[in-house]
């Protein structure tokens, strides 16, 4: 039995939302592989989890047993989302770019999750969790482009999934999605369907070998 | 008569955090030169503004008399944000680093503002408007430091804060805060004092300086 953690936080809903639609093939092609499996899902657009507050931060670096009724509260918040973290044989995040960076929903479940002396510090708990990143974005921010150097997603993930967190990343990025809808970028839409067709192929080739990794390991 | 647009951040409450320490001096000297002045004062880690919703982020990008009453309802919200910007003479941010980046709620207020065809696009409504950000850290990520690159705060300001909104961005950067609290960090600590000691300073000379130029650019 493998468990997959799934987080959405696109303010789009459904279809309309790049990230939303890869991840929902990545995890189809996953779950294909593991009908039985679990699959933990959060969607934190939708229902956000709790901004981190003076309570559940400083609870954090004090013994459980000295925490007053509040920051026991604030920090069992915490707890529930770093178990589901810690549960996870695969982690799967769709996380789109709004003004160059993540979403404020998914930042405030990464200041949950980053826990130093356990899924952050010298040996951290979730360690080599294999975690997919559908990195969507609206224009392009490759190498060579007019927004290099824009990309505040990437680099950023880089530091807290792979370099605090010790997951072990991988990214999918469908980039160019605003294409379809702003007259300024109709050029760039056969940029936008070649790169939205790879997402997908990507997901569900990446989802399945992943799926089949992990079953190997835990037969 | 002169207003300043007053953002504090951190979750740590009062003289605990030293963004707010740094930014209360900073303030306090700018109200000296301008007593009859006006301050807008947001606390967004005790009273955070919304995430950025479906509604609030199509809303956007629809006629006004178009709006679901959803849409509305999001909408005025975001332009009650963006009118204070648009009102300010000066604008003072208090933008701790959690983990590498800036606070969710602060990266909410900033998803709100940023509005295209408004605050961001051609001719950004509060283009030029000076902005001061107090981007305390608890250690140190300068060119040579083991955390060099690390920093997602005065990069991704610099694009959203400068290259979108168009304001005239300065940073007062306290660093090393975490010495005083963290043994491992204890031989740092006379780092810290200085670095707290110079972001006093700076903030007390700035602020005045800013005042006085306002002042003279009002009269």
């Amino acid at each position: 039995m493998v468990t997959l953690l799934h987080i959405d936080s696109s303010v789009l809903p459904g279809e309309a939302s790049s990230s939303r639609s890869v991840a929902a093939a990545f995890r189809t092609a996953w779950e294909e592989q593991h009908p039985e499996g679990t699959v933990i899902y959060r969607d934190v657009a939708a229902r956000p989890v709790p901004h981190i507050t003076a309570d559940a931060w400083s609870a954090g670096y004090a013994e459980p047993a000295g925490h007053t009724p509040e920051q026991s509260a604030a920090f069992a918040a915490r707890i529930t989302l770093i178990e589901e973290l810690e549960r996870a044989d695969a982690v799967l995040i769709g996380a789109p770019m709004h003004n160059f960076s993540i979403p404020s929903t998914l930042k405030a479940w990464l200041d949950n999750v980053l826990l130093l002396g356990r899924t952050a510090g010298e040996a951290p708990s979730a360690q080599g969790t294999p975690v997919t990143v559908i990195a969507s974005r609206g224009g392009s921010y490759a190498p060579g482009t007019p927004r290099e150097g824009y990309d505040f997603v990437q680099n950023y993930l880089e530091a807290v999934l792979k370099g605090t967190l010790g997951l072990d990343l991988d990214f999918i990025v469908p980039e160019l999605t605003m294409a379809p809808r702003n007259p300024a970028m109709s050029g760039l839409i056969p940029l936008y369907e070649a790169s939205r067709e790879r997402a997908f192929q990507d997901a569900a080739t990446k989802a399945k070998a992943l799926a089949e990794r992990l079953a190997t390991k835990a037969a």
